[in-house]
């Protein structure tokens, strides 16, 4: 995709040689990560949430209580913003100024609407088990009509989104190759510890295949 | 601290039990992370954007270049909310509708405003350093009067702040214990993989202890 024009307020400023317009790439993010930070305004207040998420297609899925005043607010179609990113690693330079991150982040703008359908709605909360744990829902029971009443469930459009990507090594000055001082990356990633089963499981029940597969999966970065 | 007033902006409004408004609690989150998401409103339309932070007393201390839109926009006072938020685990139910996620986090309010001086900004780069990777700033070189020019420095003074915190099992209906499906916690954290050095370091420079100690610290989670 082409860099948008210069107002587009998803417009990549700084560092824009790691920026990235494409469906693809911002795809690719949105499906590594699982959490999302949501921005919305009140008047001139500006909120930030942090909220999970599913990506379906070209929207993302968030979903909260019914309760919820931010879920009204969202689900009023009000204009929202919502930034995923995840950390790969520390970058380390010789120089203060040259230390850095190694990071994938979408930025998106759009806005949310309620699903009110109970059929849909049914199906947004089974994929959200399965963003979290691939395989999960179809071992664990489907929300009933008081938990799918008790729930707001809303598809944000993503109308523009940006990726922006930094990777490798320090970026320094030639003169402070010179200097005596370590330089390099510290690769970073999340990992998971050995599962805690509730202790009241019914006899019998083992470690299920979602959670084997999970752990299984080598170098996952949620 | 007291639950704050009904209309307050940084009321917990669900799942107040894991509210917390102490100092403590929410200072404590915000040096367990590293990497906030700062959110602004131009009008109804608010922006989301992922930046690191360093944690100086009730403030927090943001950074970018000169030539960043966002960080003049933040630097003029506008109100700005700022969230951090550090996932422990995945929570999985024997129902869709009790899955969840461990977490802690932080949402604050207030406004930026432009550190100046030389030297406090000085000071602030290497606070900078040292935040993501403690005892690393002095084994690197201090930033120079071209690259002090290039920064903008921000202090995020903390005008309201909570903490929400979700640990523990998965809160479930009586009914769906009889269920035979798996239920617990796949606890989550953050690791460092091998040090990867530049090619191009000054022979006999070794692994810093900055990230020797780094390294050594169990169960890190950033």
């Amino acid at each position: 995709m082409n860099e948008p024009a210069r107002d587009a307020r998803h417009r990549v400023e700084r560092s824009k040689a790691r920026a990235r317009y494409d469906r693809d790439s911002v795809h690719a993010i949105l499906d590594a990560g699982m959490l999302a930070h949501v921005g919305f305004c009140q008047g001139a207040q500006p909120f930030v949430i942090p909220m999970l998420y599913a990506r379906d297609g070209d929207t993302i899925v968030l979903h909260g209580s019914v309760a919820s005043r931010l879920m009204r607010e969202l689900g009023d179609g009000i204009p929202a913003s919502l930034c995923v990113t995840l950390v790969d690693g520390l970058v380390l330079a010789r120089s203060h100024f040259d230390h850095s991150v190694n990071y994938r982040s979408v930025v998106a703008f759009g806005r949310a609407r309620v699903l009110a359908d109970p059929v849909a709605k049914t199906a947004a909360l089974a994929r959200f088990v399965d963003a979290l744990i691939p395989g999960r829902a179809a071992e664990s029971r489907p929300a009933d009509a008081s938990e799918l009443g008790a729930t707001t469930v809303l598809v944000f459009e993503i109308e523009d989104a940006s990726a922006k990507v930094r990777d490798g090594g320090a970026k320094e000055n030639a003169a402070d190759l010179a200097l005596p001082y370590w330089a390099g990356v510290l690769p970073q990633r999340s990992v998971f510890d050995a599962p805690r089963p509730q202790p009241d499981l019914v006899a019998g029940v083992d470690l299920p295949d979602s959670v084997r597969n999970l752990l299984a999966r080598e170098g996952a970065t949620r």
